[in-house]
């Protein structure tokens, strides 16, 4: 036996992706995952509102599952049903929302219940990471539909449907973030998704609607959910605390038919999502969602214009971009062969992270020259003084791309 | 198409669990989950701890992973590290200890991390259900080793171990709870924890050793954990605060060598486990745990009084059990032929529900003259009057057994 005794990596399970490196800590100029702005963090009134559920309910704790049961914490999917309703069109009662440690879990719930090995899913040809990695490692196939600036190509849906269809392959879903898009930040005008729908309904394939940032919307129209529009449970959809609020309350949560939840709740083998932050998120939303979030809004307002401001200063023409209504990222494309993950490590050197495209990707290849910039934790100033460093490492790099 | 809609059910993974039926609330006479004691939730020290903890690190919430990166909330970390250096001899850094949604979340890592289809695990014969299922629903084959009142027994674990490599056979890990045993309730003595170790590194077999019940000792000996002796890595331990202190916070450790933990991380797909209880548990455990633990034991210790009394009185020579010196758990033996799952319709019908011995066994048959109660929720008087329920319902039911 070796001093170090026994090694673990001979009785790994196959396949599994590659171990972590050590924890980097937050870069200064950080400019990757959907991190929220730590002064709008309400202090106070999470103290308030944890200070008033501990002592209405805290002896709740001593019990799993407590009051909700196995869906969660009761007081925050009554705020849910309500909130759903007024802003995203949802009516739905609480035996159809899932309480969920972020919505990171709601993926995971979904592809346990759905997806075998060699399974098709759809998904927008540029998306989130998170998604397309746990589907993959689920051994899917995933296909990818183009976008343009008003979101996924349903026309290239349909096609692409009916294509797979004559090779036999039926998807088990049809993954859409119409909202804020990751990466893009594009939003799916509303003929779309109800053209979606009606896609869907023909093929018999659900939409899994994710609408993690739809909070967030700060200009122009608020589209309704493709779930609203839908009277015939074709929609599965998630959606998330972390934008809006915090993601460190790691809160989403599921809506699906009855029927659905009953088999995906045992897939939930938690035991439960905690119950202190359900507890506290309830009783903090229910008096100042609409405040709260405003204010959100206004500050990724004016991040987003500093932003596009500092990248056509620094980059002029050679950068291409959809300017976003809402959310917190964009989705920058430069000149045909730059491979933006090139100067990554150099742009580290400097305090900097971005995210090269190619992990958004469902080619990796189709991605690369793009980045991605999410703008929810850097100050203006930060974003205006990590712009120059991007530019710096990308000129020192990439040369006169 | 049907006017419900999409139907679902053609669309799920092969082999998921049956779905859940509807959630059925908390019985009176509660004698199943390992449910704390309502009155003993320290809520005013939640709240003046969740309180000091915001107030100094409440804008952490805002980003992921925040301080502690992957492996979770530091502080918390922190603690740990002192409280198994002094409670359960096990002389480890943060860097080895991970912070998890709960003990189950610890389980799902190291399954995920280990675990193919096909593979063999050791275990109790008699074990924690949630173990057993989770092996299972990975496709391992689970190999139970008989355990008398001194837990498992070891010399068949070797012999078992000895017959396994005979045909070819390498399991992935020896599961074991050596501390107040679920569900059996018993102790393995020091020695037979040195002899497992011993009988691991011979086999080159690692032993995944939960200790998620070690706080709850109320009489005689402490036994130290298996980890603390072993000094070339052959333990994974995990534990729990859901016992000690609330299930309802959902938190666990993992202890693991740190290639390990760089493995096991990157399967923990939730993006951290909720920021906020982590911070609550640490700032409040750091000044609190001696005290509180005490007070948590004393009341354990006088329901088992109460529920040995009640068991003795209602059921006299029909009952064999082990008169446990921890935990919140007992394991009752009735005659051989019994079947404990038959009266628990008749119980739910009353106002009862406990754990009829199949599900906490490798072999179902093994079980089933076994009930598993817990004591952990139900008052002193619910559980004399649970007895008498549990009498009436098995006699009515079962006859003259």
């Amino acid at each position: 036996m070796s001093p170090k005794g026994l090694d673990y990596s001979q009785l790994y399970a196959k396949d599994l992706p590659p171990a972590a490196g050590p924890w980097e800590g937050l870069y200064p100029y950080n400019f990757v995952t959907g991190h929220g702005s730590p002064e709008l963090i309400p202090v106070e009134g999470f103290i308030e509102s944890v200070t008033n559920a501990l002592k209405k309910n805290g002896r709740d704790l001593a019990v799993y599952y407590s009051d909700g049961g196995p869906l969660g914490n009761l007081a925050l999917r009554e705020f849910l049903v309500k909130k759903l309703k007024k802003h995203r069109g949802i009516d739905v009662t609480v035996d159809e929302v899932m309480i969920c440690s972020g919505s990171t879990q709601c993926i995971l719930l979904i592809n346990d219940t759905l997806l075998e090995p060699g399974d098709t899913v759809i998904t927008e040809q540029f998306t989130y990471s998170g998604a397309l990695n746990n589907a993959r490692r689920k051994k899917a196939n995933v296909v990818g539909v183009p976008l343009d600036d008003d979101g996924m190509r349903v026309d290239l849906l349909e096609s692409t449907l009916a294509d797979l269809k004559a090779k036999g392959v039926k998807p088990k879903y049809i993954y859409t973030i119409p909202t804020c898009q990751n990466p893009t930040a594009t939003n799916l005008p509303m003929d779309r998704r109800r053209e979606m729908l009606r896609v869907s309904m023909e093929y018999g394939v659900p939409i899994f609607e994710d609408e993690c940032y739809a909070d967030l919307i700060f200009e122009g129209e608020w589209e309704a959910s493709i779930r609203s529009l839908d009277t015939t449970n074709h929609v599965l959809h998630i959606g998330s605390f972390s934008k809006s609020l915090a993601p460190g309350v790691r809160l989403g949560y599921i809506v699906a038919p009855q029927d659905v939840m009953n088999q995906m709740v045992v897939s939930k083998v938690d035991v439960g999502t905690n119950m202190v932050t359900p507890m506290m998120v309830a009783d903090f939303l229910e008096n100042n969602y609409e405040e709260h979030i405003e204010t959100v809004r206004d500050m990724l307002h004016r991040k987003r214009d500093v932003l596009i401001a500092a990248m056509k200063e620094r980059f002029g023409p050679k950068v291409d971009f959809y300017e976003p209504r809402g959310g917190m990222l964009m989705w920058f494309k430069f000149p045909e062969g730059v491979d933006t993950s090139v100067p990554l490590d150099a742009a580290k050197k400097e305090g900097l992270i971005y995210n090269p495209g190619a992990d958004w990707a469902v080619d990796p290849a189709k991605g690369s020259n793009y980045i991605r910039i999410c703008y929810g934790l850097p100050t203006e100033d930060q974003i205006r003084e990590g712009v120059e460093v991007l530019a710096k490492v990308f000129n020192q790099e990439l040369g006169d791309f």
